[in-house]
């Protein structure tokens, strides 16, 4: 038995492209330099600390290098979609640039370079926190009002409408960064343009005790109360839910989106994937913060981690359940269900990876041990980006990151 | 600052071989054939009657043909020593081989030919578990008694002695297959030989159930309370602790080799890593059952699954830490401390992988992203044995093990 969605040949085993459905392009270029003990208390917040320096430092010319650097390395493992969840806006103290959606326009015109497709989901950033002024930082990822944001979408759509490569989905950053009555708006609008709607939710405990704070309730009830899960809803992380959120997020046929590898990194904790599945959730996964270039991992960490948390085997899904998170799932959280099949990568067949195992068994190898070394094709769109394991553009590209990476730091 | 064991050339990146402490090569056959749930409660014991089936099925020639293809891979991830953790000893129904040996030599000679160094673990295995017979597969594994395991160890370390690449340790398979009074006596004479002793702890909630009631208490108190835990002695997963039994591994100054990969795959839970090393035991890594080809995944995974069960970062050790853990400490857990600098390998430092980074990252760089596609060169006692990421024999011992994979499945 194998999936019909994979296709074997002599030297080739072919399957749909995979989806990252939460990435921050911009973040790539911290990979290697957040891991050092600083012998405080190191956690998330610490690391968001070396992240708003970064953000700080990004230009649109820098943001299109590391951008495209982040999708040619996404490319050459696999990746066909990336969702990019947008939030580095405007120019230092938050004015925004002559041409308001330039960053923006930076990342979706890397994507568009390296052949990848991308859903900008542009997010909105409206407070520093509950009772909290926005810091320097957080000055560049915010918008005076919901109007300005809607603005820039229809400026942003417009521009790209009918570009094959490109669509676009709306996101509230979180709960901290996004009041409950802007959140309701952005959501009506994404309900009326049929846009997805992605969150960050509930990837620290802090979060919790943040919205505790405010609404006297959990992020995820708070959204369920206010009937704001869907099934265009995408929940990024959904790492501490409660049973009752759990179910809300099965109820509804949301989207969990699940990025282990930076969740790993980021010390966030293991989810309950395994109950958010049998509930009903709809499980993809993101890349995030590019911490790791491998999607497999990602894919596979889905299943490994949820294993570690309960201590058994096949607690999630098989491989044919985790390709299809990978892939089609992936594809309708970024509004792109139809699209699904139209991209497809080769991994090579012949190589020490897959030497010795049974056709039927060909797909449990991929999701459980495939690594970007063994794609050898990427074509999206019917284009063909990457043969041979290669890039046409990839030295100009890593050249091209190399010179900006010294102005970044 | 950069850890003075690393050397930075215009093209790579030169670190001391990487060694994987514990590894059952056979079980290289599983990878990819493992993962398909069965519909009843999938667990480490499900599992096991896959490996027994497969250890049924393994000869001389083909535990050769299995172990050389795992130990290429290795090699050509950057592993110049392995530990093999060899328990599969005899013929069906236990007899002996007419060689007696002829079992462990084929391993060895595997390595040999590969040109990784080997320790081989000597493995006993006398039952299959308190007041429980042997079962038809434990047979293969089992000794009539510890004089005769001796017998064996002293007839292969006489046919490899002074041979550069191979060293001995002993190791009592469990508490489970091996009673307290066997574990005594091999202690006594892996210590009257400086051999280092290995020993499977505490991987699964199930073993300590036993254990209790065999002798009403756990099995790191068991071990302590004989004055079993020493220098020399190597704790296997360790993965399910009490504060005491941490303590005493620590204050033995004991190894414990992580082998989270497989520990992942096997839903065996989530070590106390940080309290281990705090309390003073000595980490090292293991690849185990080869569920995974990538040792940098091992080795990242034993800070980053730490993160996970802590909700924070840095709680192990940075990538200077992790690098020792990964080289000196793997080498000392098989007896080889001496050596440790004599084996190096050299990623590829300009690839995508390390784009971008400044010298002083590029070693958080290689613990946290490598992948064993940005290893180029492995050199062990004075021999490249990799070069270009390439192994002079590798098409032939592909071919080889798709030949005898057949055969085995």
């Amino acid at each position: 038995m194998i999936s019909p969605h994979i296709t074997l040949e002599p030297n080739h085993i072919r399957l749909p492209g995979l989806a990252t459905v939460h990435s921050h392009a911009f973040q790539r270029a911290m990979r290697g330099r957040v891991q050092r003990p600083t012998h405080k208390a190191d956690s998330f917040w610490s690391w968001r600390g070396a992240m708003y320096q970064l953000a700080r430092a990004i230009t649109p010319d820098t943001m299109y290098a590391v951008a495209r650097l982040a999708y040619l390395e996404l490319a050459l493992a696999g990746v066909t979609l990336v969702g990019e969840f947008h939030y580095l806006h405007h120019d230092h103290d938050g004015r925004p640039y002559a041409n308001r959606t330039v960053m923006a326009e930076a990342v979706i015109e890397a994507a568009i370079d390296v052949g990848v497709r991308i859903c900008l989901i542009r997010t909105a950033y409206l407070r520093g926190g509950f009772q909290q002024e926005l810091s320097p930082a957080q000055k560049r990822f915010s918008d005076p009002s919901t109007d300005s944001i809607l603005y820039d979408c229809q400026t942003l759509h417009s521009r790209y409408a009918n570009h094959p490569l490109v669509n676009f989905a709306l996101a509230a950053h979180s709960i901290r960064a996004t009041p409950l009555t802007a959140v309701q708006e952005l959501s009506r609008w994404a309900a009326q343009q049929n846009l997805p709607f992605h969150m960050h939710l509930c990837e620290q405990q802090r979060e919790l005790a943040e919205c505790r704070a405010e609404y006297n309730v959990t992020p995820v009830q708070l959204l369920a109360d206010h009937g704001l899960l869907n099934e265009r809803f995408v929940a990024v992380h959904a790492t501490h839910l409660s049973e009752a959120e759990i179910e809300q997020l099965g109820q509804n046929r949301s989207f969990v989106c699940l990025c282990r590898t930076t969740e790993r990194d980021l010390g966030d904790g293991l989810p309950a994937t395994s109950e958010l599945a049998n509930a009903g959730a709809r499980l993809c996964v993101g890349v995030d913060s590019h911490c790791s270039e491998n999607p497999f991992e990602e894919i596979r960490a889905v299943e490994l981690d949820e294993r570690s948390r309960l201590e058994a085997r096949m607690v999630v899904g098989g491989a044919d359940f985790l390709l299809d998170v990978a892939t089609r799932q992936g594809y309708a959280a970024c509004g792109l269900e139809h699209a699904w099949l139209e991209d497809q990568i080769a991994l090579d067949r012949r190589g020490i990876a897959f030497t010795g195992l049974a056709d039927e068994h060909l797909l449990d190898g991929v999701i459980f041990n495939a690594s970007p070394s063994t794609v050898r094709e990427v074509s999206i769109n019917g284009q063909t980006i990457v043969q041979d394991g290669r890039h046409p553009k990839q030295e100009a590209i890593i050249r091209d990151y190399q010179l900006v990476i010294d102005k970044i730091f």
